[in-house]
């Protein structure tokens, strides 16, 4: 089973994910989410039987490499374990989901998958962004390649969301403010949702690079941008000012 | 609290989710989704004491107007009940989350937001459609109004997702044969996911409009465009043979 973790809490797991986890002979994990996610559980009193191999990447040691994880999730399945592989968020989404399923339906085994909460939206909501608001933003793009944003047409009113975005920050805010966005279109940066580290920084996209660098912003991390942005607690009066809210929708942050 | 109950499924909703509505004295839901989730939790023996209210169109019947959602959320809290708002899939994709929770946080009421597993990412994944794939996609984009639409760069590796998208369809299909995509570009549409009525129908984006109204596709549905569609096990051999696959991947369904 090809299961997603959602984004790092595990109130986020689904039902039928925490029941493929006590069901399981193996889970194999990914470091995001996944492994908060499973201390999560274990800190809730969740009894998982499973043994865990982490095939995640941790501070000072590599990740194992996906061919070997292929194989690794073939060798257990066939060895008449039940299988399952915990994946961040959501596998279809950035999660290299379908690779791993692919490998083991050719090699005859067959996986089933379940959707996660896939951190592209949960994060952006710890910091009171939604992805589409009614005369704000009526469409969303996921991207985390640059030839992909630089295609990317829309204006404010279309969200873009970064995954894995904070190495090549300076580059994307760069070439979306080079668009229709323009260079005082709101961005949002949520660090390490859900966690320890969990920090929101808001500002534009002349200014993002620089107050991500100055402030030590740090994978993982989730960036928004656009005027949905102006509707979040933690945005400064000014830019929530400077967005055309058809109408007063913004009480206090409860947080 | 503003729950996402996911698509549909009951073991989709979050661990987070079931515990709200097990604590509520009031469930305030949406047809879809929502109302499939809590007949389904009814089936699997969950037992919630809560009252629900039903705010969601029916046959026959028209939904409830927005204002009269936002007033009884405000009336219903203020009465001192433990009230949850069920939204299907995600409430901050095309859900008007904020709004309703802007209108109760203006009027004293605090509200926390549980992100749900949207249906734009899970009902593609019941078709076998990863929303991005090695080599075949690195971007997606979600999206409903036709000016965005238009407005959508891109090629057939920035995959498009339609929600609310099944009466427009001929119209939105037209659109994006026109750009890069092209009229051969693959399409599939998923209609009532994890519903009775769930059925994968595939084509391109030159004869999708024509299927659909051959096959009476109704809403609730997800439209899916781009490369992702021929990694589907529906799609015909001839379409999955056309596109560009890095390394074989595509095993036989499981059903
Ligand atoms: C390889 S992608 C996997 C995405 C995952 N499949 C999903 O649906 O959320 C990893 C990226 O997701 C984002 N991410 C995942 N979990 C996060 C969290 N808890 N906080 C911030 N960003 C997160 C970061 O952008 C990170 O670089
Ligand atoms: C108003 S939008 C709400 C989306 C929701 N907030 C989410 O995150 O999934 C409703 C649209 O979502 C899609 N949808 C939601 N649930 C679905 C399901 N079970 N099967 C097919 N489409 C669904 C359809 O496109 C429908 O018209």
């Amino acid at each position: 089973m090809l299961v997603g973790a959602g984004p790092g809490d595990a109130g986020l797991l689904t039902l039928r994910g925490l029941r493929a986890l006590q069901q399981a002979d193996v889970i194999v994990a990914d470091r995001l989410g996944a492994r908060a996610v499973l201390d999560g559980l274990a800190a809730e009193g969740y009894a998982l039987t499973a043994e865990i191999v982490d095939v995640g990447k941790s501070p000072g040691h590599h990740a194992v490499p996906q061919d070997a994880i292929n194989a690794l999730l073939v060798q257990l399945a066939q060895s008449g374990k039940a299988v399952v592989r915990l994946k961040g968020g959501d596998p279809y989404v950035f999660g290299r989901g379908l690779e791993e399923l692919a490998h083991c339906r050719a090699h005859g085994v067959e996986v089933t998958v379940v959707s996660g909460v896939t951190s592209a939206v949960s994060v952006p909501a710890l910091a009171g962004i939604p992805l589409t608001h009614r005369g704000i933003a009526t469409a969303f793009t996921v991207v985390t390649a640059h030839d992909q944003i630089s295609a990317l047409g829309g204006a404010r009113d279309h969200t873009v969301v970064l995954l894995m975005g904070v190495g090549t920050l300076a580059h994307a805010a760069l070439t979306l403010s080079r668009g229709e966005r323009g260079a005082d279109c709101p961005v949002a940066i949520v660090e390490d949702g859900f966690g320890e580290r969990q920090r929101v920084t808001v500002g534009t996209l002349a200014t993002i690079a620089h107050q991500a660098a100055s402030r030590g912003v740090r994978s993982p991390a989730v960036v928004v941008v656009g005027d949905v942005v102006a509707l979040s607690p933690f945005a400064p009066a000014e830019l929530a000012a400077s967005v055309a809210v058809k109408e007063p929708v913004l009480g206090k942050a409860s947080s």
